[in-house]
């Protein structure tokens, strides 16, 4: 007996990934569908070694789904996913419409999975990205030694902004290459070997909303007595975001100790050699389903202060994987019912 | 009436780019040879409109050079600058063979021009690229409010590595787009459409030297009491590089103030306008002698904070200008005598 699924925005980057890790973990399905936009009638996608035909959104009858994994942006998520909720599905959705709204949980599995508990208003929201694997580092350590404070400077992967964003670095480096006219569309500058220190809109106190993002996500997952401060930086890089992170604590904790209790922590791997190679670079983390963890090592700058780099693929933790997660979570506590089952 | 200066490293990028802003800024020479080791003897390098053939350095006699610009290396610099500065040139060396010397000033002219009145060994050390622009930034924010802590995060050019560095960026992209294979030969993993958190070699602490040097240098150039912790990461840009930077200070300073001293400080452009767009990036950069800045705003996760992002081109305020820059200083002050004008 499984779940009857609907995969929302199943034609992006984190729509077929979506699909894709449904598949790889087995998660327990009767049926996937694949839905999109009418203008993504039809298109093909995988589902393991299925293919679906996606269907269009605003005819679907959501009367006997499940479980509905939204990656379809913020707009399309304030419109349907309260109409989906309604007709008794649960919704793992993966833009910000819904990240910030009291009753609505924001969840990373390995950090705080109790909170799936309290679903006023049918909708699970999934993390920004950046703070998905962020918090998955920072909570066995928050555990041990209470975090004061986070500094965290951002190298953020093309795909962070959809598959666009994938195609301009593309078409960019090509260009330079071939001697043709740079063209700038999905990015406000040439992002083909540059860096735009500039992710999302920006707000009055000079942050981006992307920075603010992290900040109060980070509150609402893991602790909102955490200060933390972001400068986020999009980087020619095709998949994985990695992090330079430093924090403080209110209790010492040393690195050999902060390597240890991450090393037995869910979802991180510890590669950290302090050796030419011995650490993570963002093109090897794509694809993987860990949080990696390299450079760690004492900031004796302040008190009780720890240094680290943190790895993840944006399109998988930060985003289908983690909703996936969320999913199962909420399978293994009794808290997603099947209608078929139920009737 | 002008100097005999020597340019030894002739062939590098910083040489080349040493030679190019001798020309450029019209730095009073009488003569001007190029030197490099054996290997590059013959090499023709462009010094303005004029071309040199490079001579090999451990042949030629440096009894009538007045100055010495030295990018050869730590190892070359250690053997031959003392033994150039017993001839009674001046050497201004770009490796890190004589940074950390008591008797050797470490200088960036914005910051303290003042330190090359007192040149016991006749050699000036030239900072870390990274360092360069940094304390740029840094010293008139100093001056105002009293820098306490500084956590920066550095995104680094592969021009940074040398000619090695942009021919394996260079030579990997295009492997990626022929599908031939990618080879890793100047650095330790794949840099095309990656980073690698890793520059210069692992000491003891975890630390790298260039995280190390960051500190160090800052220390020794702006104030040993401000603390310093660097996270040094090289990313597929060719030239410039960045750095996200968050400062604690010992009086508050709002982000206005900041930009205000800033836009009046030396050496400095600020462009910073909240708006998409609206901050320079690295390829921006490149070719330009000024430090960026961008992003200026106030860090309220600690008391009096700031954060802003620092970009600047690393050949020219990061190597050869901040070189050209410092001879410039010493013949201002009348500390560099022409050997032919004083007999």
């Amino acid at each position: 007996m499984g779940y009857k699924i609907a995969v929302v925005g199943a034609t992006g980057n984190v729509g077929r990934e979506m699909l894709s890790i449904l598949a790889e973990r087995a998660f327990p399905a009767d049926e996937v569908v694949a839905l999109a936009s009418r203008r993504s009638q039809g298109t093909e996608v995988s589902y393991g070694d299925k293919t679906l035909k996606t269907k269009a959104l605003d005819t679907y009858d959501f009367s006997d789904v499940d479980l509905c994994l939204m990656s379809a942006g913020g707009e399309v998520s304030k419109e349907w996913s309260p109409q989906i909720a309604a007709q008794g599905a649960v919704v793992i959705d993966n833009s910000s419409a819904w990240r910030y709204d009291p009753e609505v949980p924001l969840v990373v599995p390995e950090v705080n999975a109790e909170a799936l508990r309290d679903i006023k208003k049918g909708i699970v929201a999934n993390p920004n990205c950046s703070t998905a694997q962020l918090v998955v580092a920072l909570k066995p350590l928050h555990d041990r030694a209470t975090i004061k404070r986070v500094v965290v400077a951002t190298y953020q992967s093309v795909s962070g902004a959809g598959k666009d964003g994938m195609d301009e670095l593309d078409r960019q480096t090509k260009a330079l290459y071939s001697l043709q006219d740079v063209q700038e569309k999905k990015f406000p500058k040439r992002i083909a070997f540059n860096l735009i220190p500039h992710i999302d809109v920006f707000m009055e106190d000079g942050y981006t909303k992307e920075e603010w993002k992290m900040t109060a996500e980070t509150k609402k997952i893991l602790d909102p007595k955490i200060k933390l401060t972001a400068t986020c930086v999009r980087v020619p890089v095709f998949i994985s975001h990695s992090e330079a992170v430093n924090v403080e604590f209110e209790q010492p904790i040393t690195a050999d100790e902060a390597r240890e209790i991450l090393r037995a922590a869910p979802g991180i791997m510890v590669v950290d050699k302090r050796e030419p190679g011995g650490y993570i670079t963002p093109h090897e983390a794509a694809g993987e389903d860990a949080t990696y963890i390299s450079r760690i090592r004492e900031d004796i700058t302040v008190e009780n202060g720890l240094a680290f780099w943190c790895v993840s693929d944006n399109l998988r933790k930060g985003a289908a994987l983690n909703a996936v997660q969320i999913a199962e979570a909420m399978a293994n506590r009794g808290l997603l019912k099947a209608k078929k089952q139920a009737a």
